[in-house]
């Protein structure tokens, strides 16, 4: 039987700590080395990072819009780095905030997570807006197949502000939509650590609001995004995380920009100087997280 | 310049009634007569759905979810469907939902309704989960270039309960969302008609919603899911239309399977029997939704 995914991806990041490196082929930030900007670029810029990752992150996180804005060539882009993680050893979480009614959502469930993907991932993110009926073929293939559900609780942007903190019977809506994945969190959780897969996104942005939603969601792993380029620090990315035998832990914190795109990449000169800032910059932020959660 | 999206929309759906035909490829509805079941078979089907629509109904809405399923090649479908329907005069609502942070939905927003799209559309839907700023990217370029953006309000789904229908200060979730998009709404109004292509997705299965969200945004066009097989009838599909000198209207009434699936049409034996069979569906849903609006 397939090991779940959150033991996965807790085994990994005790290993290689709780990074995961944001692939973002934004056209302003590939590096003319990989070519013009476009989903070629892109494919061999993503495969690049992937080949940096691998040994150093437990997990990388490619940004769906930023591949289909090419359309199907973007998409194809988006499979090889895809195939090319998971050949690498690493755990795939595809940002791609999917969500849509039932028939629907299992057309994207299988396209996704299932068995035969195009596009191979181990994660994917979805957007609660529609309801709990909405996640659910996703938990189901995520059951059934050893994969994670990320659910969008409290984002990072400043548009958190505008619905997700907005106060229902006295609490915010991003705590509710974590109560009523209480069942879904339980359904994934890993034998081995306890933790699980039904994951969920807490802004670096918002620590107090990462530490509500670890009070209402005990075992549910969190994705950290806003850390580095979007102003958060180590310690505000780590609020929801939690004390135990192996050091701070419950999540993954998401770098993009400071991670695969740190000064200076873009003018790279060669293959080999753009390797050894990417390495550099992994493993600072690597260091930088661990030192936070020891 | 560029006519605005919603003079567009209204001035066809005037002469034509308010239908939108829903372009749902689910493998298990593609008639055997398209091909195997698959990205090929959804193209050719989709394109000959585009064909019986043409000159019947102003409008068409393929599920990118349920092209994405096949990966890049059934975003290829996509693509050749969108292309065929923007030959063939109907305009297209892509029903994608998405929504991402600013940097994204810019990516997003440039793919789908930029001039240089791959995958030609008029409108797109977008999730408001994460905020308005993350509505913004959709609108700038709808505002640029005469298209729409269609904002999930209060969807048709049981799951439209769940965090939708919650109240905040007194008032439900989706009618907050339909007040903070005010500005937009105002914003891509159509000087000929004054309707806004800042859509509404208001459920035919909650028509004292629609009426409520009717009252919270006056010149929203709402594009109404839900009629035919998920069980609403054609009045309360229309509930928040509004009587005007042109009768009933205020927005589109999606049918997908009522109107692209009707019982037969998957075991029709030439591709005459299955032109016979749409086209009777289709006009049958156009003729009861005029003569609701009349």
């Amino acid at each position: 039987m397939t090991q779940a995914f959150a033991d996965r991806l807790v085994g990994a990041t005790r290993l290689l700590g709780p990074l995961c490196v944001g692939i973002d082929p934004h056209a302003s930030l590939l590096p003319p080395l990989f070519g013009p900007p476009g989903p070629e670029a892109a494919a061999r810029w993503g495969m690049a990072l992937v080949a940096r990752a691998a040994g150093k992150a437990a997990v990388v996180k490619p940004q769906a819009g930023l591949f289909e804005r090419w359309g199907a060539s973007g998409l194809m882009a988006l499979q090889e780095v895809c195939t090319a993680a998971k050949e690498a050893g690493l755990l795939v979480i595809l940002d791609a905030k999917r969500g849509d009614i039932g028939s629907t959502a299992e057309g994207y469930a299988e396209g996704y997570l299932g068995a035969d993907s195009s596009c191979p991932c181990d994660a994917i993110t979805v957007n609660p807006y529609m309801g709990v009926d909405t996640i659910e073929p996703f938990v189901k293939i995520a059951e059934r197949d050893g994969k994670g559900v990320v659910v969008l609780a409290r984002t990072s942007n400043p548009g958190a502000a505008d619905f997700q903190q907005k106060l229902i019977d006295g609490e915010p809506l991003f705590l509710h939509v974590a109560r009523a994945l209480a069942p879904m969190i339980e359904r994934l959780r890993g034998p081995e650590t306890g933790w699980s897969g039904l994951m969920l996104v807490a802004g670096a942005t918002g620590p107090a609001e990462a530490a509500r939603l670890r009070a209402a969601a005990r075992n549910a792993l969190f994705l950290v995004p806003g850390y580095g380029a979007q102003g958060a620090g180590a310690r505000d990315a780590m609020a929801g995380f939690v004390k135990g035998d192996h050091g701070l832990e419950g999540g993954v914190v998401s770098a993009s920009r400071s991670a695969a795109s740190p000064p200076g990449a873009k003018e790279a000169a060669s293959a080999k100087d753009w390797d050894a800032l990417i390495d550099k910059a992994i493993d600072a932020a690597q260091a930088e997280l661990r030192a936070a959660a020891s």
